[in-house]
């Protein structure tokens, strides 16, 4: 393991070279953080989760026709995909008011939005991820109009996909984050989701009890993370009743 | 005067029922705020400095068939205008990179954009006037896709006569804050130009030496706010060399 050449470390994840040209490792840390990293904890089994998690959403987008960068899962914590070029830009899917969206514009958390609106982001951390329009991402070549239309159009079926998944499983999804990259393959270019979908970056509420099933636990020192993300693992039958996830893994517990 | 009834009274101007139905008044006050009024000062004659430039201003758009709610001049301070809606918008259009937009995206004051740049804010000052895309703008209605494409369309011919007229005095457009309104008549809806467009509501820098010739000065305690603003009425040729702008009008100095 230590051998692999890294690429990039991330808040959460590692990137290694993968085994094929084209191809690289997505390896998930256990590392929690918030509010551009000033908050930072280790949580013990996170990594495993989000793998699972993510692994399992990445798989049935590709099964569904939209392209990702996902392969397929190589243990509990790494995943192999395809090298993309990862466009900088965070974009947020929101259903719900809640978050940003809520303190910027005056929204009580909660209320439903008239429609689904999604956001850009520019991924810079040391300014905070701006919040930018399409205005901007045109005028600094971060991406053409037509990749902003691709993206959105990959966004609104990964919104749907979810959006039936969790309401499936008992949750509301409130928001989630995405990214995308541009994959060559033949000299054609085209765009896919990057990135990872979970618990870290989609907000997620019990449809009855609006408790909160994601990182907003964390952020809001609730407590309770790595429970909440081993409930919606649990719910998507990606582990048993009798598990628990551990940093070694899942194990049985009475 | 003071039997007209009051409309509606901002920071710098206040609006009076006009003479005939559909009409109002817009009388600019002499009074200078900055970050949502936390910051508030009288300066004589800025009122009077204001209107002038901006009746320039907006007799030359009508003129150039860039429709506005501009009717004409009254006196001193004041304007007679049409009644519009006013869409609850702030467009922000910038050539150069400065304030807001050099801090949350890291350019630099002064670097030229790639090319010019639309933001929408949000009017709210609660809120702090928040920025918002074309999504928020949509979803919850403050303006149809239609209209937005209307109002960018009126920014950048906007855009393109102010580039030309301040270049031709010496100064260079950085930005400017635009508002549009919804005019009837005949049952006819169409999208104008609003509000007022002075060194209040542009940045406005002198192409040799970049000085500041806006409310930047009062923004950040530069001083000469006024010798500012008179200055680019006298190069617009709006006052004499020999004249000084006071709170009762133009008057002649040695």
């Amino acid at each position: 393991m230590t051998r692999r050449r890294r690429i990039y470390e991330g808040k959460a994840k590692i990137l290694y070279e993968g085994p094929e040209p084209g191809t690289l490792i997505q390896h998930f840390k256990d590392d929690a953080t918030a509010f551009n990293a000033k908050k930072h904890e280790i949580v013990d089994g996170k990594g495993v989760l989000n793998n699972r998690i993510s692994e399992y959403i990445f798989n049935h987008l590709n099964a569904m026709g939209i392209p990702t960068h996902f392969i397929r899962a190589l243990n509990m914590r790494e995943q192999l995909i395809r090298e993309v070029e990862i466009i900088p830009l965070e974009m947020v899917v929101r259903n719900v008011a809640a978050g940003s969206l809520s303190q910027r514009l005056g929204i009580e958390e909660g209320t439903p939005l008239p429609r689904s609106i999604i956001e850009f982001y520019y991924k810079n951390d040391e300014l905070g991820d701006p919040m930018v329009s399409e205005e901007h991402i045109t005028a600094f070549g971060w991406a053409s109009p037509q990749e902003i239309d691709d993206m959105m159009s990959l966004a609104i079926r990964v919104n749907d996909f979810l959006s039936g998944l969790f309401l499936g499983v008992g949750i509301r999804l409130v928001d989630f984050k995405m990214e995308c990259g541009r994959l060559w393959e033949n000299d054609l270019m085209r765009i896919v989701v990057a990135d990872e979908i979970s618990p870290d970056s989609c907000r997620l509420w019990d449809i009855e009890t609006n408790n909160k099933l994601d990182k907003d636990r964390f952020r809001r020192d609730m407590g309770g993370m790595l429970e909440a993300y081993q409930e919606v693992a649990r719910r998507l039958g990606l582990i048993n009743a009798n598990e628990r996830v551990t940093g070694s893994g899942p194990v049985l517990v009475q």
